[in-house]
């Protein structure tokens, strides 16, 4: 069944994904003679830099979130759609998704990327990743929850198993995942577990390559982990993980670690939409394009972002997998667009690295702008500075500046609620809520 | 099986319930010779008079609930253990629960209320209540994504339904939610849904009996009424709710309402435990207490707040359900307590009425204390004044602050997530996230 759209004069581009390079792509083609559809199977924004945040109590879903609706206010050119897409039925110019058929003139791919378990099916099943809102809400209420129970855990190996925090993954996600979860060790279960010896928490992150932030420079790879080993995470490098059964964390050479805590930042891989030429998937997951993001095999299908990977000489993988590189693959796209109906010549992307930063705790991050490097306190006003500005929408901004200044001087992290939106059944053996009143669950 | 708790010298006080009357009593325990147990299957108290405001987008959960964990960070007396109690034994002195089994000196039941269907298993199938968090939650996702469906929808039956919003119950909170929608569908839908028709959008007030908010003045509720229908609600007294199966509402003596979303907030009733004497319930599904909250029939076992009702001839159904009468009890309790170790004598409840307020919508409020009146805007700010000085935690008042001025100026709502915690499946038909990947989905 054809999903009846408002009609338009201009050939339809229609936008998968709302991130960052959805959102720019579908800004700049304001007023430009196109018919915009967006679709995205939440109705907001999600700004994942800060979904860790979300994930250890520092701040509210809503304000790292923004209605994607709201953004395109004053778009008229805009129609937006909450669906999922199932197919994309390229020699009929149409999508198949749950509410209808969507036909395109432009197929523009900017849905992001997924976590990457590697095929390990037990890690998969077992272990947390956090790159939505929902999951990052979930990774909250089980470390909370895991500090619950491991009030009444009698038996030894359980309770150590609860009170083993593992972060799998040495990229900014996993860096600051661990800080978070230390400095949570630090300053709040101590107030609010006064009962709990707190000897018994640990803190580990495992990495298989020989050094954290990878893409950085050698100088704030040491700096970050010299700071981890400070807060008091065991940073385990060159170490490979084999499996996970939701109990017992198993390691190449390295002995076993007992946990029920395993947050997954090991990797992420391109969410692409089936029907699709399988084919043109390069490494990560990534659809492989030409220099100015066309789908290769394709004459109309574009993709841009993380999902996306333009193959050159210099850059054999495509390019990383960060807003600013989304941002201005959405925003040449849109140009490119522009210069397609108007028969002028289209432009190479170039993309211009912004540099790149983590933080690992208070008054600790580490940034790297060219030649450029430094960490420590500055470091980590400038982290949180970059953060807020990109942020989007001016009520968010305000927001989470309230709840950084408000943590820094109480040294605490406000949004400690448990609240589940979908759980993976080890997480929870313990039931608190009318669930038997819940015919069946779905999660938007 | 026992929980095992740390051990004390004193006797045990477990109080069931974080709500406002076992937050009062537990910090009115502090330094007093007791030890003090509070249950509750939250790890947070919630802020119940602005859930409405959660469920329509104006608040995020955080801002209106606070970990209890924290409210007694400083109270070296003070355990807390998240749990669902399952029964009382009251000949043993102990506790059931999904934790273990609790003994107990003095037990005291502050359960609070729940939403009460008067038997009709229909209505309690298909409508949407709001007492909780993840109830308010569901709600919020429940109403924008009616929104996003009218737009494809298109049998006109079923898109009328998705447009009808119907509040059964005129009491403060109906009264507060009509309004709330109201202003939804002012000032946010026009911008969000340009494609929508608006005047196929309605909002309906039903209440039983011939005005709203029945325990305020002739002024107040009139006042109400006359803000409501400026609001463009449509209030229906005098009317009663017979059944409700999803799509199709059943009046007595009046056409049907076609429409997806009943918000029921016709009534509560005591949340009891099981294992009391039933023969102490009364009126409202409340424990029968005497003027000390000692339970009829029991020497250690007391009610107070909303589950309990101080039968007196002045007072033959109890006291009102609302905070206040829910403190001051817990407040008098502590001090009984403490005079009952002591052999001092007890003191009798009295009732000290705060007066009551409702807020319809912007700059349009009913207020009234003792014999003074007043509407209006003077109302609506020493409504906001009043619930942000209530309102528990320093973070949560700047938040809920922010938010309000925020609004106030944009005529925006800013937590507009769809993002649902448990869902009856009649509210989404459409299916977008992974759910495949969940294998049991449990509520905490």
């Amino acid at each position: 069944m054809d999903l009846q759209l408002p009609k338009s004069e201009y050939p339809r581009v229609v936008i998968i994904g709302g991130g960052f390079g959805g959102i720019e792509l579908a800004k700049r083609l304001k007023n430009k003679p196109f018919q915009v559809v967006m679709l995205d199977k939440h109705n907001y924004h999600t700004f994942q830099p800060l979904l860790y945040q979300v994930a250890t109590g520092g701040l509210e879903p809503d304000s790292i979130a923004f209605p994607l609706r709201k953004i395109f206010r004053a778009q008229k050119n805009f129609i937006f759609r909450v669906t999922k897409v199932t197919d994309v039925l390229a020699s009929e110019n149409a999508l198949l998704t749950d509410i209808g058929k969507i036909n395109y003139d432009y197929l523009v791919i900017a849905t992001g990327s997924t976590s990457n378990f590697f095929g390990n099916k037990e890690i998969e099943e077992n272990s947390m990743p956090m790159k939505s809102i929902p999951e990052a809400l979930d990774l909250r209420s089980m470390i909370l929850q895991n500090f619950e129970k491991s009030l009444i855990e009698k038996d030894a190996d359980k309770k150590s198993a609860l009170l083993n925090f593992v972060v799998v993954g040495g990229g900014p996600t996993g860096v600051e995942t661990a800080g978070a979860i230390a400095e949570l060790k630090r300053h709040v279960v101590p107030n609010d577990y006064p009962e709990l010896d707190l000897n018994k928490v640990h803190i580990y992150l495992i990495e298989n390559s020989p050094e954290l932030l990878g893409v950085m420079s050698v100088q704030a790879q040491t700096k970050a982990k010299d700071f981890l080993v400070e807060m008091g995470v065991n940073v385990m490098n060159s170490t490979r993980v084999l499996g996970y059964d939701g109990h017992t964390l198993t390691l190449q050479d390295k002995p076993i670690i007992l946990t029920s805590s395993v947050i997954w930042s090991a990797g992420v891989k391109g969410e692409v939409i089936p029907g699709l030429d399988l084919a043109e998937i390069v490494r990560g997951g990534r659809l492989k394009t030409d220099q100015q993001n066309l789908i290769v095999g394709y004459p109309n299908i574009y993709a841009i972002g993380d999902v996306a990977a333009i193959i050159t000489e210099a850059t054999p993988n495509g390019h990383p997998g960060v807003a600013p590189a989304a941002i201005q693959q959405g925003n040449l796209l849109a140009k490119n667009l522009v210069n397609l109906v108007s028969n002028k010549p289209l432009e190479n992307f170039k993309y211009f690295d912004k540099g790149s930063m983590a933080t690992v705790g208070r008054n600790k991050a580490v940034v790297d702008i060219g030649k450029i490097r430094f960490q420590g306190v500055f470091a980590w006003f400038t982290w949180m500075f970059v953060h807020l500005m990109t942020l989007v929408g001016f009520r968010n901004k305000i927001i989470v500046f309230i709840n950084w200044v408000w943590s820094y001087f109480s040294y605490d992290r406000g949004a400690r609620l448990i609240i589940r939106t979908f759980a993976k059944d080890r997480s929870i053996d313990y039931q608190t809520d009318d669930v038997a009143s819940v015919k069946e669950v779905k999660t938007l």
